[in-house]
């Protein structure tokens, strides 16, 4: 890839996005895999399986874009246009690929399903690099014509990110003169308009590696991006920053590259053999679901109760009925004896507890956004009392809340101090 | 709005799109609520906040759609240009809107928070229509020039969503020669392509009112949608439609014009003064989690343990170790014992119990995908076994789980049968 080459556009095919029956996670998680090796992306188009548009947006894009990535509408029916409609544009030819056919072929008469149709998944431009999908049947492709880089992946989902970080990223780092890398540096207690303020000047002075922050809904974070002959020498490049920023940012960092603060606490459960239980009020059980999406949660997550009602409160974990009636359910006082209850309940080494109001409705004594959050330990008990704003969703003040609860347990576990 | 109104592209503007730190949730929104009144968008775009690119999408716009609409980009900051390319490409000013500008100036100056940026944010299209925002500081706009109609809506998700339904949504039907009615009847129990095969001829012969079926994630519905001169007249040749696919399908439609499973069953409870309570293996919190993101589900929801150890499924709910053991822990019995003993501990009327592989690994014993579903009501226990496909995702797994305990609630509490 020349270095010329960085504009791009990613072209979403597909009816049920114009309807708004799907959200176009593709294009988010396209982007996404692209800016970590430092390509733009100038624009997402979405359009529904209808030759004529699609034909139209494929010369927009051809116009504006260096690089074409589209998703979607490589599968069997007769709604899957993108490859026909891409190869007239750029007059390429589709040949039958081999390899695939037999894959296929293979497949599909082992369970009775091959049909004439199924044909049309393994017609791909003639001379393209095959993108085997690992995840689904439709593979695909990559091309160069006219000066322009054509990409081709499958719609669903999990097939389009599997085959981007499998197959296209390692594709495009192989044809690029030049490695790009980059890191996210992630920040949770710290917003994002501080981060700028303490880095803006260091920011405005860099040129290779870059530095920019990011908000996301309840944290944010710092990419570092370095360009070089070598990934060696751009990750080298990266190196320092990454340490510069978390020796300015002391221990709001809780990680690089990973995806949130439940990660964090993960790790560090995992390295040190512990294992924690929640009790969670307001939170709804979306504290344990966080953590049980992660794949071998099992092993450090000793269970965990939903104890909306004070009733439950009291029949699951012990909490007597007149204690929650002179303190209040949402209180100190029960945040620290949901945790501390339910770790000795299940006989963890840590417990968290959250008790708090998510909106939209008050009690008449605090604020919406009112939330207690816990961490019992073995010797101490620790509380953080959290006003996350009137006006604020139900879900935000959610997951707010279960990331303080994870940021406590990866404090404590890293031997910083649990309450900010 | 003329008849010939209806091709729609949604313009989306922020660079925080482009780099995939947020999903373009706005232009799903915007779709489905559009759906819902039947004005078809065509496409979607997103452009960064780079006053040249989105100068050039707003002329593609022009010359392709009869309504744009635009998200993002309405704010205070630099970044902020929506407004000012969209004015310019339509020849239109922008003018001080005063009854904005005194209500966000009293609020910004009560808070010690005004300054000459903000009055940025009133600044709009002279002679449009304004829509007050509701969730936030920046209004949003329409007028209409050259013949096509232009909205202006804010980014932030909420604000997006909240000001579509409150404003933008009446102010197309006002404008409207005629009125459209759209209702969706959920289904679960039954693939989208079944749905096809029973309507397929029917479907085809229907012009207005239209139907057409459309596949979610675990479940699918059917798009049902009139016009006519009223409102009242189109929603009069939706009903009889509504009523003869409710009496085709039968029990595995779960409701007209709702979301999810869970609401239908938070319905039902709520009308006959009901209460449930779960216990969860390997859903992990998630069936609790979808219960309680409903406002007011404290009263029906007595309350939920995760248990994904067999320690946890003794020491909270008093199941026998040796059962978990000659049984298996993903079995029949457990997920009966899980559903009863959940129950009976926290006095509520049902228990739902859930106990499966999400994988990615295996227990040796079932496939990836296997899970019992369980509801206990006062005289007897019900549990579905499932085998949801190796292949599935983790997150697929336990949504579709939760649907299955979601819909035997609905069953049960309709007087149907529960196991189909």
């Amino acid at each position: 890839m020349a270095e010329k080459i960085y504009n791009t556009e990613i072209l979403s095919v597909g009816t049920e996005l114009l309807l708004g029956h799907v959200t176009n996670t593709d294009a988010r998680d396209i982007s996404e895999q692209l800016a970590e090796i430092g390509i733009n992306v100038r624009y997402h188009t979405v359009v529904g399986d209808n030759p004529e548009r699609l034909e139209q947006c494929v010369a927009i894009a051809k116009n504006r874009a260096d690089i074409i990535i589209t998703t979607g509408g490589l599968g069997p029916t007769c709604d899957d246009l993108t490859k026909q409609i891409v190869a007239k544009a750029f007059g390429v030819s589709l040949v039958r690929d081999e390899e695939e056919f037999q894959g296929l072929y293979d497949y599909l008469s082992a369970r009775g399903n091959y049909t004439e149709n199924t044909i049309q998944q393994v017609m791909l431009p003639e001379g393209c690099t095959v993108f085997h999908n690992t995840c689904g049947t439709a593979p695909g492709c990559a091309f160069e014509k006219d000066g322009t880089l054509v990409v081709m992946l499958p719609g669903p989902p999990k097939e389009c990110r599997t085959m981007m970080r499998r197959s296209v990223i390692p594709f495009l780092r192989s044809i690029s003169d030049e490695q790009l890398v980059s890191h996210s540096v992630r920040i949770f207690g710290l917003g994002e308009s501080r981060v700028d303020d303490i880095f803006a000047e260091e920011m405005n002075r860099m040129t290779n590696p870059t530095m920019a922050p990011y908000a996301k809904e309840c944290d944010c974070f710092l990419q570092i991006t370095a360009k070089a002959k070598t990934e060696a020498e751009a990750e080298a490049m990266c190196c320092p920053v990454i340490q510069r920023v978390k020796e300015r940012l002391g221990d709001v960092v809780y990680g690089v590259d990973i995806e949130c603060v439940e990660e964090s606490a993960f790790a560090l459960l995992h390295a040190q053999g512990k294992t924690f239980a929640a009790a969670e009020s307001c939170t709804g059980g979306d504290v344990a679901r966080r953590f049980t999406e992660l794949p071998g949660a099992s092993a450090l997550f000793k269970g965990g109760v939903v104890v909306y009602t004070n009733e439950a409160k009291a029949t699951l974990l012990g909490l007597d009925p007149e204690m929650i009636e002179s303190e209040g359910a949402v209180s100190f006082a029960v945040a620290a004896e949901l945790a501390e209850n339910v770790r000795s309940l299940l006989a963890s080494d840590f417990g968290v507890g959250i008790t708090g109001l998510a909106g939209p409705d008050g009690d008449g004594v605090h604020e919406v956004g009112t939330v207690f959050v816990s961490l019992a330990t073995e010797n101490e008990t620790f509380v953080r009392e959290l006003h996350l704003g009137t006006h604020r969703s139900r879900g935000f003040i959610r997951r707010m809340a279960g990331n303080h609860a994870y940021d406590m347990l990866r404090r404590y576990l890293s031997g910083l101090p649990v309450i900010l």
